[in-house]
């Protein structure tokens, strides 16, 4: 299931075409994070995708826009700024292979700004879709429409490969080892590479599984040794 | 070198989003046949891309706007019908292999009824971006940003990307772990499992790093607690 989610769009030109991008790649759902343009409006853009749009959820916060979701792709054209584990990205070739067959968000943020660091932070993923040094800012509805193309292309290969349980797990494992040995509060850049790397790495299930195994193994070893 | 075609297109802000598209993929030229809409008013579509737009060449026919290329590629969103050869279509992933480094014509038809049989026998190839069966018509300057963005892909050298004194890390740490927690000698699953995920998973050097970092962190605070 494919989620794409608007986050305060302003253009109505961008919801109309997104709303007809979802019809052409088939796309699930679409939400709609307090838009800033009218709606309506947007109607003209959206050719056949009409009904796309008269069923999008108009939400009033990111968090109600990603519920019941297991796996959050943010988006940015901001992306492998030095220094910034937060702002590593994956390529949208990539995304199949992460997807699997799950409940995803895609998230895109505002025309003007994109997503906040936080509204990043509480996605599971950063991409990036490659383009000029000297400009790499697509359109909002442009940008979408390679995503959506990008996961059509292989639409009918998606391996079922990870369970989302899993998924679930490898975060909490990463943040409770975080915890563990953070520095100083703030910094989350060596959780969100571990679960990063871990969650794209792992091959299949059984991996993860064992993956998950040692992350837990050595959790409770520290643990218990606390306790001695 | 790439050159961009827009035959008859009808939509202003369809044109100046395919010179913004042109600017974020740097593309060579621009062509514009006969434009049924007010070039000037595209501008406000077409952000960074207004220069594009300025130097876009302004022909009166399909023949004027391929003269000077090796290879023309008309594109459709009707394709591979059934007993009709001219619409054979080859896909946009494909395009990099036939291209080569040739002077490349894409061209691109009326938001309308398309290209013309004539223009499409024409041109070299005829270019399908697969979609939805119920509505496989993409507007007009969202297939152009997925013919460009599938172009420039192959320039994207994010790859190999990861040193190989990060892989000796990732397997020295993932083994002394291992062996902190291991139950017995011989099943060496869980070192494997989170070596090879990791090595797969980390998108380049600076997130390697900081897994290191990550590993190195639980090995020394496991370490410290036994001399305790």
């Amino acid at each position: 299931m494919i989620r794409v989610v608007l986050v305060e769009p302003e253009g109505e030109y961008n919801v109309g075409f997104v709303a007809r991008l979802c019809k052409n790649f088939d796309i699930d759902e679409l939400y709609i994070v307090n838009p800033k343009c009218n709606i309506v409006n947007a109607e003209s853009f959206s050719a056949k995708g009409r009904d796309i749009l008269e069923n999008a959820l108009i939400v009033n916060s990111f968090d109600d826009a990603i519920k019941g979701v297991e796996l959050k792709i943010a988006t940015s054209s901001i992306a492998d700024t030095k220094g910034d584990i937060l702002r590593k990205a994956i390529r949208p070739w990539e995304l199949n292979d992460i997807i699997g067959g799950k409940k995803v968000a895609l998230i895109f943020g505002r025309e003007s700004v994109g997503l906040t660091r936080e509204e990043i932070a509480k996605s599971d993923f950063l991409l990036y879709i490659p383009a000029s040094k000297l400009y790499p800012t697509l359109n909002l509805s442009h940008a979408v429409g390679i995503v959506l193309y990008e996961l059509w292309k292989t639409k009918d290969s998606r391996k079922m490969k990870v369970t989302s349980e899993s998924l679930v797990l490898i975060d909490k494992y990463s943040k409770l080892l975080f915890n563990l040995i953070k520095n100083y509060e703030g910094d989350l850049s060596m959780y969100f590479a571990l679960k990063r790397a871990l969650i794209k790495g792992v091959s299949d299930e059984e991996e993860a599984r064992t993956v998950i195994r040692f992350l837990r193994k050595i959790y409770t070893r520290i643990l218990h040794q606390d306790k001695e």
